[in-house]
């Protein structure tokens, strides 16, 4: 069972930092080759579940361009350049929620899209949390701080309240860890 | 907490029936303005996780090209043009192993991207599934079936074994009903 092989690769659109599209050139293992097999780069992102000292999980409610209505939320963003994902998560955490962690979990790094890419989510649990200081407002989306029991984050989940795919993926791993 | 608002749209990309890419003209609630939020156009699809009448769990070992070696995988596909999800899974379920399941659990349908769309990905969890014909091949990855207890399935899901992001979504919310 052997991978896809890369043999060229040519850039179709650079819309920005957030979005280039590539053609891909593919041999598959039987000797096919595709010719234009579609690849999208975007910046790789954190999601983090936070879990504070009273085991609470502290989240957002807040909504999201892709997404009908209101959402609960983990904390999230994106990787800078060359930023690595937990340094990026504490930073994260620190911004959003003004919190730091005593123990951190990795819950995976997956790609967001199996065939097309899209980028690589990068999935946190932070336990013990607490606040160390002010929250640092750059996001563009409006947020409201909720914190919920485990059996409240739970139904949360189940009830699909967390709206977007990483964000139920986090919060659903977490919950094996918790 | 109010939705951003689409004034306009353009496509900039036209790929294939797999990608399109769009500018969006958006508003904030604060009444600030972007001009340039790109939004990916691609198809929906579904996962499916399987449980079998002997309460194991059907699975794939396979490659994908945006992940690294070989990955466990859910049933899963695109939907065909007007399909619906659950008409999309059941044929997949079929296509793929064979197989009619005797009750369907809906796991959620869920933007992959929550910013910038991506297609939604639409998760099931099939009971009591069982063979009722031949698999009808039409996947480009070669795929080995393998049958997982629950335990197994789990300690997969924590190894980080079902590498896409909508594979470990799916098994990890399959366990909460399974």
């Amino acid at each position: 069972m052997k991978p896809w092989i890369t043999i060229s690769r040519k850039t179709i659109l650079d819309h920005s930092k957030w979005l280039k599209v590539e053609d891909h050139s593919i041999q598959l293992p039987n000797g096919t080759t595709i010719d234009n097999w579609c690849w999208i780069i975007s910046p790789d992102y954190v999601n983090v579940v936070v879990q504070d000292e009273d085991e609470n999980f502290v989240c957002f409610r807040q909504t999201k361009y892709a997404a009908n209505g209101i959402s609960l939320a983990p904390v999230g963003g994106y990787l800078e350049p060359d930023e690595d994902p937990l340094t990026c998560a504490k930073r994260e955490l620190r911004e959003e929620l003004g919190y730091q962690a005593s123990e951190w979990v990795s819950l995976g790094r997956f790609p967001c899209d199996g065939n097309h890419g899209n980028g690589f989510a990068n999935l946190f649990l932070a336990r013990g949390a607490h606040q160390v200081g002010e929250i640092i407002v750059d996001d563009l989306e409006e947020q409201e701080i909720i914190k919920l029991s485990r059996s409240e984050l739970m139904q949360s989940l189940l009830d699909g309240e967390f709206k977007v795919l990483s964000w139920s993926t986090a919060v659903a791993l977490a919950l094996f860890h918790a």
